[in-house]
């Protein structure tokens, strides 16, 4: 019997304990699943499915972890938790990965096809333009992780000429690579959207500034399906007033966006609610009920995270 | 020196005069190009550059036309022309089906991602629920000519479950091919979202009718790139009031829509001016230039039109 401890807010227990409970029983692991609310011995955990917002933080006391198995994508809100020794694994489900691509290709179209123009038309104005086709509309995603490399290839395939800017250079068809500094100034010069989707580090903390912002083209947009902390807030108001054509944003550092949030009111800014890279509960349980039976059966787990910079 | 007819209207002319006459000298072809303000014998033309649009109806009098290629991917206003007996192209232009394309899955991404509650959202609402990947949002595409099979293929590729209605089977890869008037009904039913891009022939005419729009699911949404004779307007009116979710609609009986159509103040329905399949004059002119290339060194013409139905 192998005991699996559910460490999230009860809200996520709600979504996931009959998915993960079905997935568990198709993989043939017998498990007892239980949660933070039941008084269990942390000593005979074998597995802790986490969300970092979780009340745990100490992982001190589970002697006999086998392995922190992350339901999100993002984990640097606890790569870096020393007390974690167990190996870390992050959400990688094919799920995540597609809505993520929706979400960037269709707000790229938005803003490619100046829909929001035709979706609110009080006036009926009928402006008979075309859009420019998208081999004549580059764009840059800056990160080309599984989820950033995913879009940038998508939006190649549609035509779109894409730069991909990443810490070591990447070899995506159809995409241009980029790495450093430069690189990133050649990517936000050159493009007219660009797609956020690097991890959040030490290193892109505020990764879009007043100095990088203004690299951006005039009447560029911005979206942000990443991290909230990518970007500094005030810095994109203060573009988004001078230079910057849209920021269509995902992820803010307070989610909830507090309703008295700039963001609501700007022009400028289109908010939506942290659904580009939404968990489905359905198909993260199948993946975090294989990675445990891999473990059980000692087989390497799948996309196990390298915390290296993270611990140093 | 081969003559060149341009018959269409002066804006179109503007817009064309230049590339036109470029891409015909590079294709080495010696030509010169009139329009219909020149006094041209029309026995001396041997080529007509055709907008369906144009003053020009009569083709009786251009006894030595070789061929007359249409500036438009719709032919339907000039395939039955019986005065016109010379070879018919249609514009199958690389950017033409890239822009449809681009629209379809633009708005077809738009719906099912729930944009339009986030680009106006005047009460601040946060509603994390994602939306439904996109292999659970069936899509039914009908007609898969050059332009559907393009779109159809591209859903599929995003993971939209296709369903394809044509008047032949097709077999395109990820899609589900029905025909007749069960196929029709089996894919009206299925869908979520259903774009419209059959032409406009006798048998398509008001193809979406108060007993079509009655087979589309309560929510569903309709999509029509495609000609605007193929919905029936106060069907869809009515069908909008009741079951159907939304309309988007690109194509309409009368171009620009009137000011006081009723599709301008429902709140079902979005406009858009008729940029799905905008052609671009840089690269149709090309496309143009190489067919009379073609014909003038005895090769064969691409994208020649059957007109067997129109006909007879």
């Amino acid at each position: 019997m192998t005991r699996v401890l559910f460490a999230a807010k009860p809200k996520t227990w709600a979504e996931y304990r009959a998915p993960l409970t079905a997935a568990l029983a198709e993989t043939g692991v017998t498990a007892e699943i239980v949660t933070l609310d039941d008084a269990t011995d942390p000593a005979t955990v074998d597995w802790i499915v986490y969300a970092p917002n979780s009340a745990l933080q100490d992982f001190v006391p589970y002697t006999a972890l086998k392995g922190c198995l992350c339901l999100w994508a993002g984990i640097e809100d606890v790569e870096g938790n020393r007390t974690l020794t167990a190996p870390l694994t992050r959400m990688v489900d094919t799920n995540l990965t597609r809505g993520m691509v929706e979400w960037v290709t269709g707000h790229v179209l938005r803003h490619h096809l100046g829909m929001d123009a035709h979706v609110v038309n009080p006036d009926r104005r009928w402006d008979g333009t075309p859009p420019p086709v998208a081999t004549d509309r580059p764009v840059a995603v800056l990160g080309l992780g599984v989820l950033g490399a995913a879009c940038a290839r998508n939006l190649a395939e549609l035509g779109f000429p894409v730069t991909g800017w990443s810490r070591r250079p990447k070899e995506i068809p159809g995409v241009r690579s980029v790495t450093g500094d430069d690189g990133l100034r050649d990517a936000l010069s050159g493009a007219r959207i660009v797609v956020l989707l690097t991890p959040h580090t030490r290193s892109t903390e505020n990764l879009m500034n007043a100095r990088t912002l203004g690299w951006m083209q005039r009447g560029a947009v911005l979206l942000n399906p990443g991290r909230g902390a990518l970007i500094d807030d005030e810095a994109l108001l203060a573009a988004l007033d001078g230079h910057l054509g849209h920021a269509t944003l995902d992820t803010f550092r307070v989610e909830p966006l507090p309703q008295d949030h700039p963001f609501w009111s700007h022009p400028r800014v289109t908010v939506t609610p942290h659904i580009a890279s939404a968990t489905r509960p359905a198909s993260a349980a199948r993946v975090i009920a294989d990675n445990i039976r891999r473990g059980e059966a000692g087989m390497p787990m799948r996309h196990v995270v390298d915390r290296t910079e993270a611990l140093t």
